[in-house]
């Protein structure tokens, strides 16, 4: 029933409804919960800025999913969902809005009921952002004769392999930022306030490339200036570029709600020897992870490869140096599934897309050279075509 | 130990920490573990974006605050929080991210007992984006003698008076989105992409106002027009301005993380006699709110006064119609304290902040027009002075 121009016909979200439920009957499950909004998005065509009340998408094993959230917002579901059936968006009162006073798992514990669902297997999101101890702790009590499973990821599994419409979003997303690493090229100088840097960067990102449009990130840019640069996360105010730092722009382009992230690093005035070294170490990691990129392998492999390449040329990187990217909404663009690091077995397939992200955090600066990249049947395409090196502005 | 300009003075930090204790003396709790970002930032000014992970602050009733979290952001939190002793800022190693066989809330249990706190009353936010079920879960599960109380909310109250320095921030805030609807009104028209007004919208915050830089809004902006507007909470896509519909802008400046939201509609021709009347409606329903916006009155009356007028004028408005704003990360820039709405008996007090909000979606349309407003020693203050009416251009 959506009155929006759908971003996927009825036919894929019913296939991806279908996978989501052989999943569900393998683990049990006669129903899930699902609050993760890049979730709800993938099951239903569901998009609003609405995560920060309580709601949800609940799927049992037959019929429509149900879009359950706060009633104002349902005019958001009417217009954005696959779904037909009126009955299948249900809004709760506003007085269930941060009232601690009566909270809507309370609620959305009568509808489950109503489904015959209250003595049912359901699957929970125990480790979502959108899934508080509370709304647990509410749920459980009021259906005392349920059994509230994790699911946590369950959906986030099925989302692994990408549809060729998918891939279409994932790759006008790498045009956009293609379009935004080149404007910081353009602009960056020493004196430019970081401010001003970054508001090019979002319009860039935003006007979009190519004809299409671009949506928000799911993560604000990070643009941290040398020994700021030293900490990941960190976002930016107005102190000046400067002459002899470095910055890293760790920044995504989005489209339709797929993002695709891709960090570059730029140095202003001549670079020392160490960040030369750890350039060229980094390249010759990137290459040597990119070589174990294809179906088959596991994810580990890119990490193994990445990490004694750079560890031979005396590096260390200690975190994981990638994770699987698609559909995505705050606080983060990752999938929250596979991530490059030892130990993680998941095979690749082609169709998944990922963000090699194999950043270094120096003890005097950062440098992150990252490349979102698709597993094709016989081996990895680099989604942006941004040059793979650091970025110098003498 | 901050090596960032320090947003606030130590003492200012020192004095939220006291205020925090006396309410958790008064709440029996000997200690409380804060994850919503806002007041982890707002009790020892760690800022940065990190709460994609698990992390927090510990504070208990004596000493400094303990922040807690990925290992790669301790250095994020060397840069930004005021605590001196190095010992206070605690990482997890990196192989507890998002990685289903082991949880970081097992690290923070060995933390908390480490200080004397496994027998310990602790108070969580149980309802908090940033505590999941999964967190709770797995911290119950490691501190079977402790008891866990439930203290969402308790940080976000001492918050709601603001000091001086705080309403500097927000002034400063206001002057942002004072030019964000500036911007708005000079470049609608007719056949604009909406992305193309939105980016516009973007460029213009974080550019700043009167030198003050811009910080990230809590929230995208939302930008419906026509019938999508009938939805609160859609964002933007590249469909472009029409003539004969309104759209609504609900956006916010931002500085230093203080949040001013402010929202105005606009209407591109001429405008139907219905949204005149909305318009009048809306407008002297404001006026009735803000006149008893004053210390010593009740949050309800703003609300009461504020629907008796609209309902006299033949509209309605279910949903609350303001609420607490100050510092704020994503995904929302209100305080979740205080609501304009009926039962709401929180007492205002002078320095509180508010978002008077009160929008109307009809059912072919949607109003908004808002006031980010200050409580004063004898009444209110506007924080904008964006002109209060629909504006038009025709």
């Amino acid at each position: 029933m959506s009155t929006y121009d759908s971003n996927f016909t009825t036919a894929e979200y019913l296939e991806r409804v279908a996978r989501t439920r052989s999943a569900m009957d393998a683990a049990g499950l006669q129903a899930i919960f699902v609050t993760d909004p890049s979730n709800m998005s993938w099951l239903t065509g569901y998009d609003g800025w609405s995560f920060y009340v309580h709601q949800g998408v609940i799927l049992t094993l037959t019929g429509e999913p149900i879009w359950w959230g706060r009633a104002m917002d349902a005019q958001g579901a009417r217009r954005t969902v696959f779904m037909e059936n009126p009955d299948n968006i249900r809004g709760y009162d506003d007085t269930f809005v941060q009232n601690p006073e009566k909270h809507p798992m309370k609620e959305l514990a009568g509808l489950l009921a109503e489904h015959g669902l209250e003595r049912a297997t359901i699957g929970v999101e125990m480790d979502n952002y959108y899934y508080t101890a509370a709304a647990h702790a509410t749920l459980v009590a009021a259906l005392p004769h349920a059994v509230l499973h994790d699911a946590t990821g369950l959906v986030n599994w099925q989302r692994g392999v990408k549809s060729p419409q998918e891939i279409e979003y994932m790759r006008r997303a790498a045009r956009i930022v293609e379009a935004m690493h080149a404007r910081i090229l353009d602009l960056a100088e020493p004196g430019l306030r970081k401010n001003d840097l970054i508001a090019e960067i979002y319009a860039t990102g935003i006007k979009g490339a190519d004809g299409h449009w671009g949506d928000y990130p799911a993560i604000v840019p990070m643009a941290p200036s040398g020994l700021d640069a030293t900490a990941p996360h960190l976002t930016w105010d107005d102190r000046p570029m400067k002459k002899g730092e470095a910055t890293f722009f760790e920044i995504a382009g989005a489209h339709k709600r797929y993002q695709c992230p891709q960090s570059r690093t730029l140095f202003l005035g001549k670079v020392p020897q160490k960040f030369q070294d750890a350039e060229a170490a980094v390249l010759d990691a990137i290459a040597a992870g990119l070589e174990q990129a294809k179906p088959g392998n596991q994810a580990q492999d890119i990490a193994n490869a990445f990490n004694a390449t750079l560890n031979k040329a005396g590096f260390e990187k200690d975190s994981r140096c990638g994770y699987a990217i698609g559909i995505s909404y705050p606080p983060d663009w990752g999938e929250r599934t596979i991530s490059f690091r030892r130990g993680d077995t998941t095979v690749l397939q082609s169709g998944m897309t990922f963000h090699f992200m194999p950043a270094l955090w120096l003890d005097d600066g950062g440098l992150e050279i990252t490349e979102p990249i698709l597993i094709t049947d016989s081996g990895y395409e680099c989604l942006c075509k941004t040059p793979r090196e650091l970025s110098v502005k003498t």
